[in-house]
């Protein structure tokens, strides 16, 4: 359920302090210390996995519902919910972890790059085939 | 419940096509067609509702577990978890929608910026003083 190594589950045990905002039985929040604005807050499962596939969804479950906690009591207006999973795309500690991101101008909070490409329609169904027998 | 005008409401009213991967009472999930990578898909709570704090919780729940089950299907190793509040935030469609982006390479998929301050520890005591009464 838990890994020695594993800084968030030092947290979770007690063994690291943190700034905790909300705990229930399957998740905590707590403020990130490395903010990327003003509110920047993280909601982790408890049991310890690197990523969302890892985690059993009871636990998954929680995550949004605190989130949305979490906004609403910094009073962001704008903001960004992002789980990183993998180091390719940003993770840095390897258990879930769900930032609730304010963004309250362009310089602060999350810097987006949108690399989106024009709808290629054969692929996608093609896919859209592929996947649903998957799903 | 629903907006006339709303691209996503119209497509759970099935007035628009999309290529469906999931559906239950409280959620549906498709392909993005404008992707930022191969399997980039989305997932949506049947509320209408432009920001993750005017969805109730049990739908909430869902978005999660989905997004994982479309993580599992499309195979993805890295992959970013995405749900954008308000234009500044990159919003581009007012019905809330968790992304699921697969993260293949540094070019395909989202880009990432990420502005982290160094730890002011007064601020963050104070700030977590002021939130723990909203909580």
């Amino acid at each position: 359920m838990s890994s020695a190594a594993c800084i968030f589950c030092k947290i979770i045990k007690g063994e690291i302090p943190c700034f905790k905002l909300a705990e229930t039985p399957k998740v905590l929040a707590f403020l990130d210390i490395q903010p990327l604005s003003r509110g920047h807050a993280m909601v982790i499962p408890k049991t310890h996995g690197a990523k969302l596939h890892d985690i059993p969804d009871d636990e998954l479950a929680e995550l949004l519902p605190v989130a949305k906690k979490l906004a609403l009591a910094v009073g962001a207006k704008d903001y960004n919910i992002l789980q990183n999973n993998g180091r390719l795309a940003h993770q840095e500690v390897d258990h879930v972890h769900v930032h609730m991101i304010p963004k309250p101008n362009k310089e602060a909070g999350l810097i987006i790059g949108w690399p989106a490409k024009a709808a290629e329609m054969d692929q996608l169904k093609a896919l859209h085939e592929e996947l649903k027998t998957k799903l």
